[in-house]
């Protein structure tokens, strides 16, 4: 009958369902209790603290894992980016937050005193998620931040490091310190608010208005009257605003203002810079669309007024850091569009600017004007093509007419455009993005033959045959066929692009897909020899007057198509446009380009597409990696073979 | 050739897929541009606002609805909530924050003047996600609070009205009002840092110092030291911290401090209290265990101590608020479990207390010490049954002494331990749960029967027969077959449990379950005809050892399973438990009991379930509303039929 003198343990036998599994929490031998005083205790023992490669999606609900030192690689005239993850393990941050954190980070250093500069080569994005999926980037403080944490969610900083094209190659090293912190709410319990400091003004302006006008008077009343400043005085320093420092004489004890000390978490970043430098123009051009209307609207400027082209010249500067062309477009009937990467005429200095600008790679040219002038149409477009064609720039230029024809009449439009442009300069490249022939007047008896023969079709009215990756769904092979209906000898290219398709498992950039599915978009272009790439927008969100409304995507377009980034408003008060991480990602298969070409420079174009092979990177449409390892070790083996 | 001479339009010619298809957003014809002064322009072009039922799961990513008038009906002793959600429509906040709203809460008030007062009965909670799914309930401060919403984030507010059984029915209306304001980092980047207080605190210091001794001193000396201190006030007063004052005369603006104003979004609520009065103790006993283990892990406490008995205590008085009677409990070998509703010897002022809580409407007695004491088991138990039992709460009683037992060794502790209580007295209820018969000994020749024969296995060595709800499945016909062999005339009684089982479609209280899949736990109860309910686990986290530390599920249990409330230090400086809205529910579930019980008591049981079923609320484990009107027209034709 004395079977329950020993107190039983919960979950030691097999009671209370696995209890006490993960003992990997707290294990502080003297266990946190009561207020936990943020400063004096190890960061360690708040936080949880690991990195992640670039192609991670992490998220609010994403668990710890091993904090393992940050290794990177990056060329010249390169961005590489990892991610910091921070889920806090207790809370001490007091009303809603788990807790503050402030995030400090060094300059990277090589041992012959190079330097890669925090705020200009180094920088810290916060990855915010958009309908639940990290995606948008809002840049951070520097070099020093402060973090809310949330109780049982992940935090996640993005940092990247922009190599400069002269940076001297080598060894950097540098260090992400993590310190858990008060929040600021607490320390500014202890500030004055706006109203005593109006008090406190009133007060010392009275004690100035009692012995300013002293001079020339009777000295008792000099007396009387610094007497009664001076007992206002003593009363201001005795009041309760001030009162704490009464009794502290020594200097401020600004330690408490830096929360760095020896129990903050320090991450060393360990960069190796290598001598090559990626070519500044790109490669392969990237053309993106920009839709001005969008801009118009969100920021409620006029077209053509002086707002209008600052704003696109902004939007033109801020995309160009990407690696990518940028054009502006509007739709009309029909899938008619107006593209245009310079919204000034071509004799305008900016349009030069812009044109020449190395980093462009292609540029789009209206086929009429932008903004109303005098001219007509024609004599607009003649005039234009007149300018451009002299310039050295000019070889950069395509007429992009037309969104996806699907009838002869649609065709014909742009047979008509064609002729009328190559009028005037018969070396002008029209580009053309189709999906399939048109639908009223059949080219084969199936739809991918008909597909296969707009070239032949369209000839001589287009030289950029741009086709929908949705197409060749799986079946790579049939790359091959497309190619072989191009003539590349006369100057035709084939240029591919993706829009609403294809869907998963397909590369695109759809939001909610995979970090390498939305890298690999331009892994894929790599494999398939396609020349130039274009995506129909970056900007193009649902209808909004407001600058910071809520970004919504548009109905019945998968969620993040034809968004690549994010009005800063909508996020915080800067103006700067707000990248998405898979605007990230775009510029990272971009630079993975860079290294493949560097590769087939020195083995030939098959070896480069046996290193995506055999480093399982990349191998068609259904079948490439989810895990970053082998990008690392596809880079690692370029920089290996290819490094002086 | 002038085709391009209109400009297109994006959106309107079919281009640009789907652009403007909401045009829901902000339609005023002065659209907001710029920096936003959240205080100068109305709420509702900032926000929006809407309401939703309690059954309602109403995460980050939900889309606004219409705002409609909030209209309740509770009895008296009742809880009635509603949830107020609030998203967004542009961001004004500036650093990481969509923006900053105030929200205020009147008295609700009737006509002849009664009150249901703020922060009383009145009570306004933070919908927190766990897992990303909206479960905690976290207490925001009364009757004014700040909440910061974040870009394309919907933030819940859940409002729960707590009529006193004495409140006068009638009814009774009040506001809820919610302001944009200016967020506080904003404001309090006017105010001063305790930097720069210290400074001029050490400048006016300067200032006294020299003005101070000057009686008896040489006139000229007294002219140059006031001349000194003069401008050296002056400098203070001109410095960046105070400067903003400098040409301010009048008083400060103290509208900028309360946001409240005609911009402010005002949501009426009405409430109709009726004169039925819910029983304060509850028709159907819901026992709930408490893992005094995890008590003692995470808030670091030593078995037995006076901190124990005063966390016990804590837990067990909030706990009492949801109409449930916690046990505390720990598991031993081979599911043995110790379970005591009193830390407290029987002898103790503190039992008798707790077990004649009208509220409480079953206690658990151990069948030996919690505590160890001198005594053996057999002498503990044999004094705790000989005091209990002559007391009036004695009918509460009930032993529970192993939880699911398996094997016939485990039946026979359960015997053993039976006959030992019902020796010292025969009237004691000794309640065992089970989902199967002994698996060495067959009771019948399949499962569902073996389970069946239980009861006659058992008799007389238990009178509560506690079933898993996963046994029957959707086959509520089986309950009748339970329910069969139980000799409800000798005072056997049939409870029921659910626990990691049953699972999704039928009703639980796991994390991810549709509100009302929640709620109906207890519908299911009232239509099946058990008489009583268990739930294992109220508090049984991961392991922890520090009180605020990340809530963690045990592993290999869904989500959810076995916690119903949360530890305050989690989400806030507070020690008070945070409730998960499931708690909520089972509230809910538990106070519809007590409507269909008034009803059965009108117009008898089965009328009772013919309105559960003509309702559409609950027909069966897999036939139960998603949505929350079906619950509405229960409870007011309840009233409708039942008020005096």
């Amino acid at each position: 009958g004395d079977h329950q003198e020993t107190v039983p343990v919960e979950g030691v036998a097999g009671g209370g369902t696995a209890y006490g599994w993960s003992d990997t929490g707290v294990n502080d031998p003297r266990p946190l209790r009561g207020a936990i005083d943020p400063t004096k205790v190890s960061s360690l023992e708040l936080l949880n603290v690991w990195c992640m490669p670039n192609s991670a999606n992490v998220g609010p609900q994403d668990m710890p894992r091993e904090l393992e030192p940050i290794s990177l690689l990056a060329a010249r005239n390169e961005r590489e980016s990892i991610q910091i993850a921070i889920r806090p393990k207790v809370s001490w941050g007091g009303s809603g937050i788990a807790g503050t954190v402030q995030v400090q980070c060094t300059d990277l250093c090589s041992p012959c005193g190079a330097r890669l500069v925090v705020g200009q080569s180094l920088t810290l994005r916060r990855v915010v998620p958009v309908l639940g999926v990290p995606d948008a980037l809002v840049p951070l403080d520097m070099p020093v931040c402060q973090l809310n944490l949330f109780p049982g969610e992940t935090t996640v900083i993005w940092i990247s490091v922009d190599v400069p094209s002269e940076q001297t190659p080598g060894h950097y090293e540098g260090e992400i310190i993590i310190s858990s912190t008060k929040s600021e709410a607490e320390s500014t319990s202890q500030s004055l608010t706006k109203v005593e400091k109006h008090q406190l003004y009133r007060e010392l302006r009275d004690c100035l208005d009692v012995v300013e006008p002293l001079e020339g008077r009777p000295s008792e009343e000099v007396v009387e009257r610094v007497k009664s400043a001076t007992s206002s005085l003593r009363r201001v320093l005795l009041s309760p605003s001030l009162a704490d420092f009464f009794s502290d004489n020594g200097p401020i004890d600004m330690m408490e203002e830096d929360a760095v000390s020896s129990l903050s978490i320090r991450l060393k970043i360990s960069l190796t810079v290598w001598d090559f430098v990626l070519p500044v123009t790109p490669s392969v051009p990237a053309v993106i669309g920009i839709s001005d209307t969008v801009i118009e609207d969100r920021f409620g400027v006029e077209h053509g007024t002086n707002e209008w082209f600052e704003l696109l010249d902004q939007h033109f500067k801020w995309l160009l850091q990407y690696r990518i062309s940028p054009y502006f477009c509007r739709w009309g009937n029909g899938m008619r569009v107006l593209t245009y990467t310079s919204p000034w005429p071509a004799d305008h200095p900016k349009s030069d600017e812009y044109f020449s600008d190395p980093r462009l790679a292609a540029y789009a040219v209206p086929n009429g004007p932008i903004v109303p002038c005098g001219d007509t149409a024609k004599d607009y477009l003649r005039r234009e093509v007149e300018i451009l064609r002299t310039k050295n720039h000019w070889k950069k230029a395509y007429f992009y007419l037309w969104d996806e024809p699907l009838n002869i009449e649609q065709y014909n439009g742009i047979r008509s455009m064609a002729s009328e442009i190559h009028a005037y300069a018969p070396d002008a490249r029209i580009l053309t993005t189709y999906y399939c022939g048109p639908s009223d007047a059949p080219l084969a008896s199936n739809n991918f033959e008909a597909f296969l023969k707009v070239p032949e079709f369209l000839r001589p009215h287009t030289q950029i045959y741009c086709t929908s990756e949705w197409v060749i769904g799986n079946r790579e092979d049939l790359a091959k066929d497309i190619i072989a209906e191009i003539q590349t000898e006369n100057g035709e290219e084939w240029w591919t692009y993706v829009c609403l398709g294809p869907g998963d498992p397909h590369p695109n950039w759809h939001l909610g897909m995979r970090g390498t599915q939305h890298r690999a978009v331009m892994w894929r272009v790599w494999k398939e020899g396609g020349t130039g790439f274009l995506y129909w927008g970056a900007n193009c969100y649902e209808k909004a007057t407001v600058p910071s409304a809520e970004i919504k995507f548009r109905r019945g377009l998968p969620p993040g198509d034809g968004v690549l980034f994010y009005p800063g408003q909508v996020f915080s008060s800067s103006q700067q446009p707000v990248a998405s991480l898979r605007l990230e990602r775009l510029l990272s298969g971009l630079q993975d380009i860079e290294y493949l070409k560097l590769y087939a420079s020195r083995f030939g174009r098959d070896e480069s597409l046996n290193l995506l092979e055999k480093t399982g990177m990349y191998q068609g449409p259904e079948r490439y990696t989810s895990e970053h390892t082998p990008i690392d070790i596809m880079r690692g083996e370029v920089y290996r073979t290819c490094r002086s």
